[in-house]
Parts: structure tokens; sequence; C-alpha cells
């Protein structure tokens, strides 16, 4: 993060732990930002996203510009960030966040067919698990709509970064209040649409169940 | 997004209501992504930030390569996103997410002296809403290390995206339950530091509250 932040953990390439961690982040945002440059400019779109092994998949509509220009082979930085919580220190210049982000810099390919449709279905299933079991298959004419691309999380393209636990221990006096505040993305009840048919299924309490509520207890929280 | 989604709002540049909207996300939302080019190549990182009036506000680093990039007249695409619920359909290729979107173009001008102090103030403030009355001020030195740059919000130079609602009502026959499953940015309960002196401040209390979860109910959810 571009700000006063201390990194508990030094920005590596390609290490083994790193690429752990680097992939649990995958695994857990839902969405992240597409960077291209465009006549000379930067640009960014955001897109969801799936982890699929050694490599993130993205898809749009043929019809959307960033999309065809990545499927043209454009550089693309693509980067996931999440907010895990804010670090309140004895000071405005020592306080932070608590974050993990990363990027990886590469050109996407484009998938085709049958690989193209096995990626739709594992994007789908990465947001809403089993949700492919629970729908009819995507027809040829959705297939030919949507463009199916791929980056490769290759070794010394990619960066980590993070920073996590409590404020760093004050070496001046001071008189405040430090600790931090933990954030996390959450999930609320499912709202039925007028035309939804049966229970709340699999897939919806799944996602649910990934993303819940940090805690928050009336009877005072415990020490970081 | 650059998915399958149905924009209920085409993207428009400047109007009044849209402007109206963008300002609530930027104040809304905790991390922006901030790309630029690098030796013809998309670079990006995230950043915190501030809305204030008609510019966002972000600091850094003397040291760190981006922000002097930035703090050089480096041209820059500013990109927030809040995923608001993932939108379940009837088939995967309907399904899509509720977000709100922006990208602001342009670049960034350094604030110096007594400007860039009230800059970091309202940068500390935007998150803690009146940390910085419970703690000292910042230092000179502190000030002298952090790089203070502010992007303007100028007609015609920003895109404001959203999807929001339930999903399309379908035009097929189909037997799967639909709707929508909200999503939030959650604070938990403030964890404090060892160190920490006295009762949880206004400021902390003032962020959680900023950040609730959204519904959850074990009695049923109601309708979209």
């Amino acid at each position: 993060m571009a700000d006063r932040t201390r990194l508990t953990r030094k920005p590596e390439r390609g290490s083994g732990s790193d690429r752990a961690r680097l992939d649990a982040l995958l695994d857990e945002a839902l969405v992240a930002t597409v960077a291209t440059v465009d006549e000379g400019m930067p640009w960014v779109v955001p897109v969801l996203f799936a982890r699929d092994g050694d490599r993130v998949l993205i898809h749009g509509s043929t019809g959307a510009g960033a999309m065809r220009q990545l499927a043209q082979g454009a550089p693309a930085a693509f980067s996931v960030t999440a907010i895990d919580g804010i670090v309140v220190a004895e000071s405005t210049f020592e306080s932070s966040a608590n974050y993990r982000s990363a990027v990886l810099r590469g050109t996407f390919a484009v998938l085709a067919s049958d690989e193209a449709s096995r990626a739709l279905d594992l994007l789908s299933n990465r947001i809403l698990p089993g949700r492919t079991h629970e729908v009819r298959a995507s027809l040829p004419k959705e297939l030919a709509a949507t463009l199916t691309l791929a980056l490769p999380i290759e070794d010394g393209s990619w960066l980590y970064k993070e920073r996590v636990g409590p404020p760093g221990e004050p070496d001046e006096e001071h008189a405040a209040w430090c600790g931090v505040v933990p954030l996390a993305v959450t999930a609320g009840s499912p709202q039925p649409a007028p035309w939804a048919l049966g229970p709340v299924p699999a897939s919806v309490n799944a996602l649910v169940a990934a993303y819940p509520a940090p805690a928050l207890s009336d009877a005072g929280p415990g020490p970081v």
C-alpha cells in the first residue's frame, strides 16, 4: 500500500511461502482490477475472477473494449487488494492498514471451446460453489458472446505484499488508545427474487458461509 | 465490471446525479488502486485515500517509487470498486454482481506545507473521524517524510458505473432459486494493543459504526 504502512514482510517474488499467501488472497477476494495502457495512457477496469491453479481466469462480453484489448495480447497488471483492518497507533503517522495485495503482470490468453466452457463453470463455482449443478448448462450462443481469458501466475511476474498484526509498540510517551479494527467483506442474508423457486440452495449458503462477519461483541473485545 | 453484468444505469460522464453517486462511493470505499504507465507497461498500486470536495487525496512515503512517479506528473487512472452483492440468476450466464465502480483520470498535484498538513489530517479523520483530536499533531520530520498528492475530480475525466437490484426476470422456464446475496465491508470489535490507554475512543467507535454487517437473519430473509 502506497502509504506509511510498515511492511512486516518484505515484498518478495515467487518464494514458496508467499505463493501460498498469494493463492489464499486470490481464492478469497471477489474482485480484481486490470490495468492496461491505452494509447500511452493508463486505464483500469474491475473484474470478477477465479484462480485456476497457476493462472487467473476472467470473462466478459465480446463487445467490451477492455476485454478485446486484453484478448489481443495487451500487457496487463492484474491487482487484488484485501483490507483486513485499520491499524490505530499512538500518532496518525504510525497509523496504517492491515492488508494483503498482489499484482500479477503478463498477457492474457484467449480460451476457446471446451476449455472456455470449463473455465466459465469454474468462475461460476468459485463464487457460488456447485452452482453449475443447480442450473442448466450454458448455451452455445451464451458461450459465443463471452470472452474467457487466462493470465498465468509465473515466477518473477507477481508481487505479494501484506501488513498484519497490531501497531508497532510506541517509542514515545503517549496517552492514546491503540489497536486494530478488523475489517472483512461480509455476506448478508440471501434475498430471494419474487420468482425464486425452492429453498436457498447449497451454492448460495456456501457463499454466505465463506464471508462471515468479523467478531463483534458487546461484552468487549479481547486483546490483539 | 468487465463481465456479463447488466448495467442498470449507463455509464455517463459528469452528470449531476452520477456525481452524487461518485462522491458517495468515494466517501465509503477505503482503498483505491492507482494505475500508471511505467516504461510503456501498466502498473498499479493500492492506496488509502479520502475525497476532499472536488479532489481525492492520497499520501505515501517520499521513498515510494509509485508516489514519486505520480508526484512528477505521470498520468494516472484512479479506480475504486465496491462489491455490493452477488446476483444469482436462473443461469450462470445471467448471474452477475451488484457493484459500484469509478475511474478518475488525470495527474496528481503535490501539496506543500500547510495544505499538505491539512490534507493529512483529513485523510486520518476520513477513516477515524476526529482522530486528530485524540493524538498529538504530526511532527515536522513526519511531514517531511510524507508525499501528499491530490487528483482533481473534473467533468469529463471520470466514469461511474453501477449495477443494483435483483436479477432480471427470467424469460425462460427454470427451476432455480434466484436472488441477491448482499456483501459489505464490515468492521469487527476493536482489538486493543497491550499498551492501549483508556477506553475505545470516539474515532474508533465511529469507524466501527460506519461499516456495519449486512443483515443476517436466522428467521429467514425478506424479499428483494
